[in-house]
């Protein structure tokens, strides 16, 4: 067992979380990672309509007794949500976690603190963190330049990213982007981190609710199988490094705009990849980390697998460096 | 004390590594690190001419008793170097430890080992760390994307790059590339290394030769200070980002060549910022790690921080961690 600020703040067996993840972060991934100890987000967004989400939330519940929060990524989409009435289901539903991701999530603190829900900011920058603590969030979910999605403009590794964080924010901070084992695990607490946030190692398990070729690829892909699109319109985000992305960057670069691009890259094309493990059928995310995922456990495996690594190499490798 | 492979197979104290840098690993710095306890390495390129090395050499033998070693960069540069001839030098001048860098060490290898020099050998990518352990260097100085200097282009940061490589290479690996404290050096260990390697650190020291002015900016500067030129060439390079870089860079997407924007950032003009404090001469490397350099310690109080921090850390909020 690991018992860091995080795992008593939030009331969860181990300092891990399953992050956001559009059309991934369903039910079925939720509960399994609830049931292993972990703290799993249903992805508010991939339920077409706030009605749609409290079903999930129901369904979530009747699967697992354990706590589970629900994403909600607040970005600008071609076609606008209504994240006010996403965030009234969240709260009727009786969801005691939220974690908000995009813009600030000032103007929904007051009604989530309110229901007494605990909220995780997302951030990929030192200030947006700073930012995040002065309005009133509970933690920091801090994303570097690893994770898949969107890691923001600056490109700063969490290597460099996380330590600087800590040394101005003092709200607990969950380390995100790049992290898939114990190894990870233990640099996020050196770093100055409560826990670990994993999205594409959660892909590649047994439960995640996605076609097996994905988790195939994850597990084929290496640290270099990942593209960035959409540098140029200082919207970057890390997918799968397959043929569409790269057509979209190679669109991008000619100059064509995000409406000629759209088509290709449209969200719901990432959700057939999903579906039918058609890879090629449009853009996915995916992290980095793909370069250290070997394999494709149940959620429970994993969750023991990283924990229990990591207090063997803090009682072994570590504690006999120290004593030699 | 913390004692790994690495301290074992070279004879150290600590397991840190005071990286090659050019113009700066001259031998009030090197010196410096050895008497730390540290190993630290002379720049062979610094030296005008292989005998200028000789006598580096033997000036900075003046001033420690510790091991050191030489770096030695094999890269493209405007005017050829007699590589060879600095490496009978610094075989002649009876240094033990040889950092290599740059292009593969093979050719250089048989001469070194037959002198009983141990060589670590400088990658910026897992393929080129197995190529280099198969062709037999004794260890490796893996550099992540967060570095100052060549990153090379595959733009993996460490928390990625460093257990990618640990789960295929089998001698000993430094972490280099955004590490300043003890938070990174507990984590380069949970990462599968014996050790770190510093360099924009080492520069924010008392005895880095080097002006002050220089090291005001390192602890002025953030972990978004650098900026990467010569991407559009495919070479590379994070340097501290002031006007220079920034006009080097919009030349590059001009599409102005190599030879046009060489006198901008020629080497020599970043002798003179290090000499005479004038920021805004020329291009100099710093990394990420600026981040998290707040003051400007002797090398002996920088090192002995980090290694006593890195042991309290084990000792205690790992330790408390896994025993809650």
């Amino acid at each position: 067992m690991i018992k860091t600020r995080f795992t008593e703040m939030f009331g969860v067996k181990h300092p891990i979380v399953q992050g956001g993840m559009q059309w991934v972060g369903r039910a079925e991934l939720t509960s399994a990672v609830a049931n292993a100890g972990a703290l799993g987000f249903l992805t508010a967004l991939t339920q077409p309509t706030p009605e749609d989400l409290r079903k999930e939330v129901k369904r979530c519940r009747e699967m697992t007794d354990q706590p589970f929060g629900v994403n909600l990524t607040i970005l600008p989409t071609l076609v606008p949500r209504p994240y006010g009435e996403y965030i009234d289901a969240i709260i009727e539903s009786g969801v005691k976690i939220v974690e908000t991701a995009g813009n600030n999530p000032k103007p929904f603190l007051p009604k989530l603190k309110n229901a007494g829900i605990k909220v995780i900011h997302k951030c990929t920058s030192v200030r947006h963190g700073i930012s995040a603590e002065k309005v009133g969030v509970d933690a920091i979910s801090m994303d570097g330049f690893e994770c898949a999605g969107h890691p923001g403009e600056d490109d700063i590794p969490n290597l460099v990213l996380l330590p600087a964080a800590a040394n101005v924010i003092n709200i607990p901070m969950i380390a995100s982007g790049g992290f898939g084992d114990a190894r990870g695990l233990v640099a996020a607490l050196a770093l100055g981190c409560e826990g670990i946030n994993m999205g594409t190692r959660f892909m590649a398990t047994q439960e995640a609710p996605i076609h097996d070729k994905v988790k195939q690829a994850l597990v084929a892909g290496d640290e270099r199988s990942t593209a960035l699109i959409f540098r140029t319109m200082r919207n970057t985000s890390r997918v799968f490094g397959n043929s569409v992305a790269k057509k979209a960057i190679e669109m991008e670069l000619e100059g064509k705009t995000i409406k000629e691009i759209g088509p290709l890259v449209a969200g719901t094309r990432g959700k057939v990849v999903y579906e039918t493990g058609d890879m090629e059928h449009g853009i996915w995310s995916a992290g980095t980390v793909m370069g250290i995922i070997r394999d494709i456990p149940t959620c429970k495996a994993l969750v023991e697998r990283i924990v229990g690594e990591a207090e063997e190499m803090i009682r072994g490798k570590l504690s006999r460096a120290i004593a030699a």
